[in-house]
Protein backbone atom coordinates (compact mmCIF):
# COMPACT_ATOMS: atom_id res chain seq x y z
CA UNK A 1 0.00 0.00 0.00
CA UNK A 2 1.82 3.08 -1.11
CA UNK A 3 1.18 6.63 -0.47
CA UNK A 4 -0.90 7.51 -3.13
CA UNK A 5 -3.54 4.92 -2.38
CA UNK A 6 -3.35 6.46 1.70
CA UNK A 7 -6.81 7.06 3.55
CA UNK A 8 -7.37 10.54 4.55
CA UNK A 9 -8.81 12.01 7.28
CA UNK A 10 -9.11 15.92 7.80
CA UNK A 11 -10.24 17.68 10.90
CA UNK A 12 -9.38 21.31 12.79
CA UNK A 13 -7.42 21.88 15.62
CA UNK A 14 -9.14 23.08 18.79
CA UNK A 15 -7.46 25.39 20.69
CA UNK A 16 -7.79 22.72 23.32
CA UNK A 17 -4.93 21.00 21.16
CA UNK A 18 -2.63 24.04 21.14
CA UNK A 19 -0.28 25.16 23.96
CA UNK A 20 1.47 28.03 24.83
CA UNK A 21 4.06 27.85 22.40
CA UNK A 22 1.66 28.88 20.08
CA UNK A 23 1.71 25.55 18.01
CA UNK A 24 0.22 22.04 18.67
CA UNK A 25 0.98 20.12 21.92
CA UNK A 26 3.58 17.19 20.71
CA UNK A 27 1.07 14.53 22.96
CA UNK A 28 -2.04 15.70 21.41
CA UNK A 29 -1.06 13.65 17.93
CA UNK A 30 -1.36 10.35 19.15
CA UNK A 31 -5.16 11.05 19.96
CA UNK A 32 -5.55 12.27 16.01
CA UNK A 33 -3.70 9.57 14.66
CA UNK A 34 -5.62 7.23 16.69
CA UNK A 35 -9.27 9.09 14.99
CA UNK A 36 -6.83 8.56 11.48
CA UNK A 37 -6.68 4.59 11.97
CA UNK A 38 -10.45 4.12 12.96
CA UNK A 39 -11.78 5.71 9.79
CA UNK A 40 -9.87 3.81 7.58
CA UNK A 41 -11.01 0.94 9.36
CA UNK A 42 -14.21 2.41 8.92
CA UNK A 43 -14.25 3.14 5.37
CA UNK A 44 -12.10 -0.16 4.41
CA UNK A 45 -15.38 -2.02 6.08
CA UNK A 46 -14.47 -2.90 9.63
CA UNK A 47 -15.27 -0.52 12.07
CA UNK A 48 -12.57 -0.68 15.17
CA UNK A 49 -16.37 -1.21 17.35
CA UNK A 50 -16.77 -4.23 15.05
CA UNK A 51 -13.63 -5.86 15.64
CA UNK A 52 -14.03 -5.50 19.20
CA UNK A 53 -17.15 -7.22 19.21
CA UNK A 54 -15.43 -9.90 17.20
CA UNK A 55 -12.81 -10.27 20.78
CA UNK A 56 -10.14 -8.64 19.62
CA UNK A 57 -8.37 -5.32 20.50
CA UNK A 58 -5.30 -3.39 18.82
CA UNK A 59 -3.49 -1.85 21.96
CA UNK A 60 -0.56 0.38 20.69
CA UNK A 61 2.58 -1.55 21.24
CA UNK A 62 5.03 1.33 19.75
CA UNK A 63 4.68 5.14 18.76
CA UNK A 64 7.43 7.15 16.70
CA UNK A 65 6.52 10.39 16.18
CA UNK A 66 8.68 12.99 14.38
CA UNK A 67 7.96 16.70 14.70
CA UNK A 68 8.81 18.20 11.56
CA UNK A 69 7.33 21.42 11.18
CA UNK A 70 4.42 22.67 13.48
CA UNK A 71 0.55 22.92 13.34
CA UNK A 72 -1.27 26.04 14.72
CA UNK A 73 -5.00 26.86 15.64
CA UNK A 74 -7.59 26.36 13.64
CA UNK A 75 -5.43 25.07 10.67
CA UNK A 76 -7.16 22.14 8.48
CA UNK A 77 -5.49 19.29 8.84
CA UNK A 78 -4.96 16.19 6.51
CA UNK A 79 -3.89 12.61 7.84
CA UNK A 80 -2.54 10.32 5.61
CA UNK A 81 -2.72 6.61 7.10
CA UNK A 82 -1.13 3.43 5.61
CA UNK A 83 -1.50 -0.36 6.28
CA UNK A 84 2.61 -0.68 6.22
CA UNK A 85 2.61 -4.44 7.15
CA UNK A 86 0.81 -7.23 8.99
CA UNK A 87 0.95 -10.86 10.36
CA UNK A 88 -1.02 -12.87 12.85
CA UNK A 89 0.51 -11.02 15.74
CA UNK A 90 0.57 -7.65 15.05
CA UNK A 91 0.18 -4.61 12.09
CA UNK A 92 1.94 -1.39 11.92
CA UNK A 93 0.30 1.66 10.83
CA UNK A 94 2.56 4.49 9.19
CA UNK A 95 0.94 8.50 8.66
CA UNK A 96 1.76 11.62 7.48
CA UNK A 97 0.72 15.27 8.12
CA UNK A 98 0.06 18.09 6.45
CA UNK A 99 -1.74 21.40 6.34
CA UNK A 100 -4.74 21.71 4.16
CA UNK A 101 -2.96 23.77 1.02
CA UNK A 102 0.54 23.44 2.07
CA UNK A 103 2.71 20.10 0.30
CA UNK A 104 5.70 20.48 2.99
CA UNK A 105 5.17 17.50 5.70
CA UNK A 106 4.79 18.45 9.31
CA UNK A 107 4.50 15.18 11.22
CA UNK A 108 5.31 11.64 10.31
CA UNK A 109 4.11 8.97 12.69
CA UNK A 110 4.50 5.14 13.04
CA UNK A 111 2.10 3.16 15.39
CA UNK A 112 2.67 -0.67 16.02
CA UNK A 113 -0.58 -2.64 17.56
CA UNK A 114 -0.87 -6.21 18.65
CA UNK A 115 -4.21 -8.48 18.40
CA UNK A 116 -5.44 -9.32 22.02
CA UNK A 117 -8.57 -10.80 23.28
CA UNK A 118 -11.04 -8.86 25.63
CA UNK A 119 -8.97 -9.94 28.38
CA UNK A 120 -5.80 -8.03 26.76
CA UNK A 121 -4.07 -11.50 26.21
CA UNK A 122 -2.24 -11.38 22.99
CA UNK A 123 -3.70 -13.87 20.40
CA UNK A 124 -3.25 -14.71 17.01
CA UNK A 125 -5.77 -12.82 14.44
CA UNK A 126 -8.08 -15.39 12.44
CA UNK A 127 -7.76 -16.15 8.85
CA UNK A 128 -10.66 -13.61 8.42
CA UNK A 129 -9.39 -10.95 10.34
CA UNK A 130 -5.96 -11.38 8.63
CA UNK A 131 -7.03 -11.45 5.33
CA UNK A 132 -9.22 -8.52 5.74
CA UNK A 133 -6.04 -6.47 6.76
CA UNK A 134 -3.78 -7.73 3.71
CA UNK A 135 -6.93 -7.27 1.83
CA UNK A 136 -6.08 -3.72 2.78
CA UNK A 137 -2.53 -3.29 1.99
CA UNK A 138 -3.05 -5.32 -1.26
CA UNK A 139 -5.93 -2.75 -2.23
CA UNK B 1 -17.75 21.01 56.51
CA UNK B 2 -16.29 24.83 56.35
CA UNK B 3 -13.10 25.86 54.06
CA UNK B 4 -10.88 26.08 56.98
CA UNK B 5 -10.92 22.00 57.05
CA UNK B 6 -11.25 21.56 53.27
CA UNK B 7 -8.85 19.51 51.81
CA UNK B 8 -5.73 20.81 50.13
CA UNK B 9 -4.36 19.05 47.05
CA UNK B 10 -1.22 20.51 46.15
CA UNK B 11 0.38 20.36 42.09
CA UNK B 12 2.70 21.72 39.32
CA UNK B 13 0.89 23.51 35.71
CA UNK B 14 1.95 21.41 33.02
CA UNK B 15 2.90 22.83 29.45
CA UNK B 16 0.24 20.38 28.53
CA UNK B 17 -2.55 22.12 30.74
CA UNK B 18 -1.50 25.22 28.71
CA UNK B 19 -3.36 26.80 25.49
CA UNK B 20 -2.03 29.45 23.33
CA UNK B 21 -3.77 32.52 25.10
CA UNK B 22 -0.97 31.02 27.18
CA UNK B 23 -2.62 30.22 30.47
CA UNK B 24 -4.36 26.89 31.50
CA UNK B 25 -6.85 25.48 29.35
CA UNK B 26 -9.96 25.71 30.75
CA UNK B 27 -11.35 22.27 30.43
CA UNK B 28 -8.21 21.36 31.88
CA UNK B 29 -9.22 22.10 35.76
CA UNK B 30 -12.03 19.31 35.79
CA UNK B 31 -9.34 16.70 35.81
CA UNK B 32 -7.59 18.41 38.57
CA UNK B 33 -10.75 18.51 40.73
CA UNK B 34 -11.14 15.14 40.04
CA UNK B 35 -7.63 14.38 41.33
CA UNK B 36 -8.66 16.77 44.61
CA UNK B 37 -11.31 14.70 45.45
CA UNK B 38 -9.90 11.16 44.87
CA UNK B 39 -7.15 12.41 47.60
CA UNK B 40 -9.83 13.72 49.42
CA UNK B 41 -11.38 10.56 49.53
CA UNK B 42 -8.10 8.60 50.34
CA UNK B 43 -6.95 10.99 53.34
CA UNK B 44 -10.90 10.52 54.82
CA UNK B 45 -9.97 6.71 54.65
CA UNK B 46 -11.69 5.67 51.40
CA UNK B 47 -9.37 4.93 48.70
CA UNK B 48 -12.39 5.88 45.60
CA UNK B 49 -11.12 2.35 44.01
CA UNK B 50 -12.99 0.97 47.26
CA UNK B 51 -15.69 2.66 46.63
CA UNK B 52 -15.78 0.85 42.93
CA UNK B 53 -14.76 -2.47 44.75
CA UNK B 54 -17.98 -2.04 47.45
CA UNK B 55 -19.93 -1.71 43.86
CA UNK B 56 -20.75 2.05 43.78
CA UNK B 57 -19.44 4.57 41.35
CA UNK B 58 -19.58 8.27 41.66
CA UNK B 59 -20.11 9.70 37.91
CA UNK B 60 -20.49 13.52 37.79
CA UNK B 61 -23.73 14.64 36.66
CA UNK B 62 -23.23 18.32 37.26
CA UNK B 63 -20.60 21.03 37.10
CA UNK B 64 -20.29 24.21 37.53
CA UNK B 65 -17.18 26.52 37.09
CA UNK B 66 -16.22 30.05 37.20
CA UNK B 67 -13.15 30.98 36.40
CA UNK B 68 -11.67 34.28 38.48
CA UNK B 69 -8.37 34.71 37.28
CA UNK B 70 -6.21 32.67 35.17
CA UNK B 71 -3.64 30.34 35.93
CA UNK B 72 -0.33 29.68 34.07
CA UNK B 73 2.61 27.35 33.53
CA UNK B 74 4.81 26.29 36.50
CA UNK B 75 2.34 27.49 38.85
CA UNK B 76 2.03 25.59 42.06
CA UNK B 77 -1.68 24.90 42.58
CA UNK B 78 -3.60 24.52 45.75
CA UNK B 79 -6.81 22.92 45.47
CA UNK B 80 -9.42 23.31 48.24
CA UNK B 81 -12.04 20.32 48.31
CA UNK B 82 -15.15 20.29 50.31
CA UNK B 83 -17.80 18.14 50.54
CA UNK B 84 -20.99 19.99 51.20
CA UNK B 85 -23.56 17.66 50.67
CA UNK B 86 -24.79 14.41 51.07
CA UNK B 87 -27.60 12.28 50.93
CA UNK B 88 -28.53 8.76 49.86
CA UNK B 89 -28.53 9.41 46.42
CA UNK B 90 -26.37 12.12 45.60
CA UNK B 91 -23.68 14.47 46.92
CA UNK B 92 -21.89 18.11 46.31
CA UNK B 93 -18.24 18.83 46.70
CA UNK B 94 -17.14 22.32 46.37
CA UNK B 95 -13.53 23.50 45.44
CA UNK B 96 -11.49 26.67 45.87
CA UNK B 97 -8.81 26.74 43.18
CA UNK B 98 -5.52 29.20 44.67
CA UNK B 99 -1.53 29.54 43.59
CA UNK B 100 0.49 28.77 46.39
CA UNK B 101 1.50 31.83 48.55
CA UNK B 102 -1.31 34.22 46.42
CA UNK B 103 -4.55 34.25 48.44
CA UNK B 104 -6.46 35.72 45.57
CA UNK B 105 -9.30 33.04 44.23
CA UNK B 106 -8.26 32.14 41.02
CA UNK B 107 -11.27 29.49 40.43
CA UNK B 108 -14.38 28.62 42.11
CA UNK B 109 -16.23 25.25 41.36
CA UNK B 110 -18.86 23.08 42.25
CA UNK B 111 -19.35 19.00 41.46
CA UNK B 112 -22.51 17.09 42.20
CA UNK B 113 -22.06 13.18 41.56
CA UNK B 114 -24.62 10.35 41.92
CA UNK B 115 -24.46 6.65 43.79
CA UNK B 116 -24.96 4.43 40.70
CA UNK B 117 -23.92 0.51 40.61
CA UNK B 118 -21.53 -1.14 38.50
CA UNK B 119 -23.91 -1.32 35.91
CA UNK B 120 -24.48 2.82 35.80
CA UNK B 121 -28.39 2.14 37.63
CA UNK B 122 -28.79 4.78 40.09
CA UNK B 123 -29.08 3.19 43.74
CA UNK B 124 -29.11 4.37 46.97
CA UNK B 125 -26.13 4.43 49.48
CA UNK B 126 -25.83 1.89 52.21
CA UNK B 127 -26.27 3.46 55.75
CA UNK B 128 -22.16 2.70 55.79
CA UNK B 129 -21.22 4.44 52.88
CA UNK B 130 -23.67 7.66 54.04
CA UNK B 131 -22.43 7.88 57.52
CA UNK B 132 -18.64 7.68 56.02
CA UNK B 133 -19.41 10.62 53.98
CA UNK B 134 -21.13 12.69 56.82
CA UNK B 135 -18.42 11.68 59.19
CA UNK B 136 -16.30 13.85 56.75
CA UNK B 137 -18.98 16.47 56.69
CA UNK B 138 -19.16 17.11 60.24
CA UNK B 139 -15.59 16.11 61.05
CA UNK C 1 -32.24 32.25 19.02
CA UNK C 2 -34.58 29.52 19.68
CA UNK C 3 -33.47 25.66 19.53
CA UNK C 4 -34.83 25.37 16.08
CA UNK C 5 -32.16 27.94 14.55
CA UNK C 6 -29.32 26.66 16.94
CA UNK C 7 -25.87 25.69 14.81
CA UNK C 8 -25.08 21.97 14.24
CA UNK C 9 -21.76 20.46 14.89
CA UNK C 10 -21.04 16.88 14.20
CA UNK C 11 -18.64 14.72 15.64
CA UNK C 12 -17.40 11.14 16.71
CA UNK C 13 -16.23 10.02 20.07
CA UNK C 14 -12.64 8.90 20.22
CA UNK C 15 -11.06 6.58 22.39
CA UNK C 16 -9.02 8.83 23.62
CA UNK C 17 -12.57 10.68 24.58
CA UNK C 18 -13.69 7.72 27.05
CA UNK C 19 -12.75 6.24 30.64
CA UNK C 20 -12.63 2.84 31.73
CA UNK C 21 -16.57 3.47 33.33
CA UNK C 22 -16.71 2.92 29.32
CA UNK C 23 -18.17 6.37 28.72
CA UNK C 24 -16.86 9.52 27.70
CA UNK C 25 -15.26 11.68 30.64
CA UNK C 26 -16.60 14.59 31.74
CA UNK C 27 -14.35 17.01 31.17
CA UNK C 28 -14.08 16.56 27.77
CA UNK C 29 -17.11 17.85 26.90
CA UNK C 30 -15.55 21.10 27.38
CA UNK C 31 -13.68 20.99 24.48
CA UNK C 32 -16.09 19.58 22.53
CA UNK C 33 -18.57 22.82 23.19
CA UNK C 34 -15.02 24.76 21.96
CA UNK C 35 -15.40 23.27 18.63
CA UNK C 36 -18.91 23.58 18.34
CA UNK C 37 -18.81 27.35 19.22
CA UNK C 38 -15.53 27.79 17.04
CA UNK C 39 -17.98 26.62 13.70
CA UNK C 40 -20.86 28.26 14.87
CA UNK C 41 -19.05 31.66 14.93
CA UNK C 42 -16.95 30.15 11.47
CA UNK C 43 -20.52 29.35 9.93
CA UNK C 44 -22.13 32.93 11.07
CA UNK C 45 -19.06 34.78 9.21
CA UNK C 46 -16.48 35.67 12.01
CA UNK C 47 -13.81 32.64 12.50
CA UNK C 48 -12.63 33.33 16.08
CA UNK C 49 -9.15 33.68 14.79
CA UNK C 50 -10.17 36.69 12.90
CA UNK C 51 -11.78 38.07 16.10
CA UNK C 52 -8.27 37.61 17.99
CA UNK C 53 -6.35 39.41 14.95
CA UNK C 54 -9.00 42.28 15.31
CA UNK C 55 -7.95 42.47 19.14
CA UNK C 56 -10.34 40.54 20.93
CA UNK C 57 -10.75 37.31 22.73
CA UNK C 58 -13.64 35.53 24.47
CA UNK C 59 -12.21 33.89 27.27
CA UNK C 60 -14.84 31.58 29.10
CA UNK C 61 -15.40 32.75 32.30
CA UNK C 62 -18.40 30.31 33.72
CA UNK C 63 -19.23 27.02 32.77
CA UNK C 64 -22.61 24.64 33.45
CA UNK C 65 -22.62 20.99 32.55
CA UNK C 66 -25.61 18.72 33.21
CA UNK C 67 -24.90 15.00 32.52
CA UNK C 68 -28.17 14.01 32.04
CA UNK C 69 -27.11 10.01 30.16
CA UNK C 70 -23.85 8.79 28.84
CA UNK C 71 -22.68 8.83 25.69
CA UNK C 72 -19.89 6.28 24.29
CA UNK C 73 -17.02 5.29 21.88
CA UNK C 74 -17.43 5.55 18.47
CA UNK C 75 -21.12 7.34 19.39
CA UNK C 76 -21.93 9.78 15.82
CA UNK C 77 -22.59 13.18 18.78
CA UNK C 78 -24.33 16.31 17.59
CA UNK C 79 -23.85 19.71 19.56
CA UNK C 80 -26.74 22.28 19.32
CA UNK C 81 -25.40 25.34 20.03
CA UNK C 82 -27.15 29.02 20.35
CA UNK C 83 -26.38 32.24 21.44
CA UNK C 84 -28.69 32.92 24.27
CA UNK C 85 -27.18 36.70 25.67
CA UNK C 86 -24.74 39.10 24.24
CA UNK C 87 -23.84 42.85 25.28
CA UNK C 88 -20.84 45.04 25.38
CA UNK C 89 -18.88 43.02 28.23
CA UNK C 90 -20.00 39.17 27.41
CA UNK C 91 -21.84 36.81 26.19
CA UNK C 92 -23.25 33.58 26.68
CA UNK C 93 -23.43 30.37 24.76
CA UNK C 94 -26.30 26.82 25.40
CA UNK C 95 -25.72 23.78 23.98
CA UNK C 96 -27.58 20.76 23.58
CA UNK C 97 -25.82 17.07 23.25
CA UNK C 98 -27.34 14.60 21.09
CA UNK C 99 -26.18 11.43 19.98
CA UNK C 100 -27.32 10.76 16.31
CA UNK C 101 -30.76 9.36 15.99
CA UNK C 102 -31.74 9.52 18.78
CA UNK C 103 -33.78 12.33 20.12
CA UNK C 104 -32.54 11.70 24.41
CA UNK C 105 -30.59 14.46 25.45
CA UNK C 106 -27.59 13.70 26.84
CA UNK C 107 -25.75 16.79 27.74
CA UNK C 108 -27.06 20.67 28.52
CA UNK C 109 -24.42 23.05 29.11
CA UNK C 110 -24.01 26.89 29.36
CA UNK C 111 -20.59 28.62 29.38
CA UNK C 112 -20.40 32.30 29.27
CA UNK C 113 -17.17 34.20 28.12
CA UNK C 114 -15.78 38.27 28.15
CA UNK C 115 -14.44 40.29 25.89
CA UNK C 116 -10.86 40.62 26.53
CA UNK C 117 -8.32 42.72 24.96
CA UNK C 118 -4.57 40.63 24.15
CA UNK C 119 -2.97 41.21 27.12
CA UNK C 120 -6.36 39.97 28.65
CA UNK C 121 -7.85 42.73 30.35
CA UNK C 122 -11.32 42.89 30.29
CA UNK C 123 -12.52 44.96 27.22
CA UNK C 124 -16.13 46.95 25.87
CA UNK C 125 -16.87 45.01 22.32
CA UNK C 126 -17.29 47.95 19.63
CA UNK C 127 -20.62 48.41 17.99
CA UNK C 128 -19.46 46.59 15.11
CA UNK C 129 -18.93 42.99 16.92
CA UNK C 130 -22.04 43.70 19.02
CA UNK C 131 -24.01 44.18 15.89
CA UNK C 132 -22.52 40.76 14.43
CA UNK C 133 -23.42 38.98 17.88
CA UNK C 134 -26.77 40.63 17.74
CA UNK C 135 -27.25 39.48 13.86
CA UNK C 136 -26.43 35.93 15.36
CA UNK C 137 -29.09 36.15 18.27
CA UNK C 138 -31.80 37.49 15.68
CA UNK C 139 -31.41 35.94 12.73
CA UNK D 1 24.30 8.94 33.27
CA UNK D 2 23.04 5.82 33.69
CA UNK D 3 19.95 4.16 35.26
CA UNK D 4 20.85 4.22 38.86
CA UNK D 5 22.12 7.78 38.85
CA UNK D 6 18.30 8.63 36.82
CA UNK D 7 15.55 11.27 38.14
CA UNK D 8 12.65 9.74 39.83
CA UNK D 9 9.33 11.43 39.50
CA UNK D 10 6.52 10.51 40.97
CA UNK D 11 2.53 10.76 40.52
CA UNK D 12 -0.92 9.15 40.78
CA UNK D 13 -3.05 7.70 38.20
CA UNK D 14 -6.25 9.30 36.95
CA UNK D 15 -9.63 8.58 36.02
CA UNK D 16 -8.97 10.96 33.73
CA UNK D 17 -5.60 8.65 31.96
CA UNK D 18 -7.55 5.78 31.52
CA UNK D 19 -9.41 4.93 28.97
CA UNK D 20 -12.29 2.57 28.27
CA UNK D 21 -10.14 -0.58 27.82
CA UNK D 22 -9.10 0.21 31.47
CA UNK D 23 -6.14 1.17 31.29
CA UNK D 24 -4.00 4.42 30.48
CA UNK D 25 -3.95 6.03 27.17
CA UNK D 26 -1.25 5.28 25.03
CA UNK D 27 -1.08 9.16 24.24
CA UNK D 28 -1.36 10.32 27.82
CA UNK D 29 1.99 9.22 28.56
CA UNK D 30 3.39 11.81 26.63
CA UNK D 31 2.37 14.76 29.43
CA UNK D 32 3.87 12.34 32.25
CA UNK D 33 7.26 12.75 30.88
CA UNK D 34 6.82 16.58 30.46
CA UNK D 35 6.73 16.31 33.86
CA UNK D 36 9.64 14.19 34.52
CA UNK D 37 11.48 16.00 32.32
CA UNK D 38 10.28 19.50 34.16
CA UNK D 39 11.42 18.28 37.45
CA UNK D 40 14.04 16.91 36.56
CA UNK D 41 15.53 20.10 35.40
CA UNK D 42 14.00 22.17 38.21
CA UNK D 43 16.23 19.48 40.43
CA UNK D 44 19.22 20.16 38.64
CA UNK D 45 18.89 23.99 39.44
CA UNK D 46 17.53 24.74 36.24
CA UNK D 47 13.35 25.14 35.51
CA UNK D 48 12.57 25.25 32.31
CA UNK D 49 10.65 28.20 32.47
CA UNK D 50 14.36 30.08 33.65
CA UNK D 51 15.39 28.44 30.30
CA UNK D 52 12.67 30.30 28.48
CA UNK D 53 13.53 33.76 30.10
CA UNK D 54 16.66 33.03 29.17
CA UNK D 55 16.20 33.32 25.76
CA UNK D 56 15.55 29.09 24.74
CA UNK D 57 13.18 26.63 24.04
CA UNK D 58 12.99 22.48 23.73
CA UNK D 59 10.33 21.30 21.46
CA UNK D 60 9.82 17.80 21.03
CA UNK D 61 11.24 16.97 17.43
CA UNK D 62 10.75 12.69 17.85
CA UNK D 63 9.20 10.37 20.06
CA UNK D 64 9.59 7.10 20.90
CA UNK D 65 7.22 5.27 23.57
CA UNK D 66 7.54 1.04 23.90
CA UNK D 67 4.42 -0.23 25.78
CA UNK D 68 5.32 -3.10 27.09
CA UNK D 69 2.47 -3.41 30.06
CA UNK D 70 -0.21 -1.58 30.94
CA UNK D 71 -0.71 1.04 33.40
CA UNK D 72 -3.98 1.34 35.68
CA UNK D 73 -6.50 3.77 37.53
CA UNK D 74 -4.61 4.79 40.89
CA UNK D 75 -1.26 2.92 40.29
CA UNK D 76 1.57 4.99 41.81
CA UNK D 77 3.77 5.58 39.04
CA UNK D 78 7.39 6.10 39.17
CA UNK D 79 8.97 7.12 36.38
CA UNK D 80 13.05 7.54 35.77
CA UNK D 81 14.48 9.65 33.35
CA UNK D 82 18.06 10.20 32.25
CA UNK D 83 19.90 12.61 30.11
CA UNK D 84 21.01 10.83 27.42
CA UNK D 85 23.03 12.76 25.16
CA UNK D 86 23.16 16.88 24.69
CA UNK D 87 24.89 18.72 21.88
CA UNK D 88 25.11 22.29 21.06
CA UNK D 89 21.68 21.73 18.68
CA UNK D 90 19.72 19.13 20.44
CA UNK D 91 19.44 16.66 23.88
CA UNK D 92 17.64 13.36 23.97
CA UNK D 93 16.37 12.14 26.97
CA UNK D 94 15.15 8.35 28.37
CA UNK D 95 12.55 7.26 30.44
CA UNK D 96 11.47 4.18 32.29
CA UNK D 97 7.89 4.25 33.62
CA UNK D 98 7.13 1.80 36.56
CA UNK D 99 4.44 1.01 38.98
CA UNK D 100 5.19 1.25 42.74
CA UNK D 101 6.72 -1.54 44.40
CA UNK D 102 6.40 -3.58 40.91
CA UNK D 103 10.09 -4.10 39.17
CA UNK D 104 8.26 -4.95 35.89
CA UNK D 105 9.21 -2.40 33.05
CA UNK D 106 5.88 -0.90 32.24
CA UNK D 107 6.49 1.84 29.42
CA UNK D 108 10.25 2.76 27.94
CA UNK D 109 10.40 5.74 25.83
CA UNK D 110 12.97 8.76 24.33
CA UNK D 111 12.20 11.79 23.59
CA UNK D 112 14.90 14.47 21.22
CA UNK D 113 14.76 18.19 21.92
CA UNK D 114 16.63 20.56 20.08
CA UNK D 115 16.89 24.41 20.93
CA UNK D 116 15.10 27.54 19.54
CA UNK D 117 14.64 30.83 20.10
CA UNK D 118 10.97 32.44 21.25
CA UNK D 119 10.40 32.51 17.39
CA UNK D 120 10.91 28.94 17.41
CA UNK D 121 14.33 29.10 15.00
CA UNK D 122 16.41 26.60 15.85
CA UNK D 123 19.71 27.66 17.42
CA UNK D 124 23.03 26.93 19.02
CA UNK D 125 23.09 26.78 23.05
CA UNK D 126 25.32 28.87 24.42
CA UNK D 127 28.48 27.46 26.01
CA UNK D 128 26.78 28.23 29.86
CA UNK D 129 23.56 26.14 29.03
CA UNK D 130 25.55 23.29 27.37
CA UNK D 131 27.92 23.32 30.15
CA UNK D 132 25.20 22.75 32.60
CA UNK D 133 23.78 20.03 30.34
CA UNK D 134 26.93 17.88 30.25
CA UNK D 135 26.89 18.81 33.99
CA UNK D 136 23.62 16.53 34.73
CA UNK D 137 25.20 13.73 32.68
CA UNK D 138 28.59 13.59 33.99
CA UNK D 139 26.79 14.30 37.75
Amino acid sequence: MDWNRAHRYKMRVRYADTDQMGVVYHGRYLEWFEAARTEMLRDAGLPYKELEAGGYALPVIEVLCRYQRPVHYDDCVVIHTRLAEVNRLKLKLEYRLFVQEDPALRIEAMTVHCFVNPNGQPVRASKTVLEFFNKIING
